[in-house]
């Protein structure tokens, strides 16, 4: 069965090269990816502070989240 | 073919995790994943900054690298 794996970006060149280079390169027999892009759907910025997103990009693998670099502070998003 | 994956880490909780819920959730299929411990292999943290490592965890996918979350500073572990 696959895990959930969500991952939160805002379209920043960051997002976009940690969305290529490594929500993509997680093994697709473990994992349903979704993108979410925080500033096109901002009705979901909260479920991702709920998650406990502080900044993008960021994957929720399950309930752990991985903030990975850093391109903008989800607080910029609301 | 594989690629090279590293990921370094220096034994803390959260390079624990992000090892266990992220390093090992990677395609095994495309990534041939390697397992640097700094702190015990003080040797390599040469090699980790010049890949671009400033703190770990953090995941050497080809030239990128990928900080995740944050345990120590590199300069921590030199």
């Amino acid at each position: 069965m696959s895990s959930k794996a969500v991952f939160y970006h805002a379209g920043c060149p960051v997002c976009i090269d940690a969305e290529k280079n490594l929500a993509y390169s997680l093994d697709p027999a473990r994992f349903k990816l979704e993108i979410v892009h925080l500033g096109e759907n901002k009705g979901r910025v909260p479920e991702a502070i709920a998650s406990g997103v502080k900044s993008v990009p960021a994957l929720l693998l399950g309930d752990e989240v991985y903030h990975i670099n850093f391109g903008a502070s989800i607080d910029d998003l609301k």
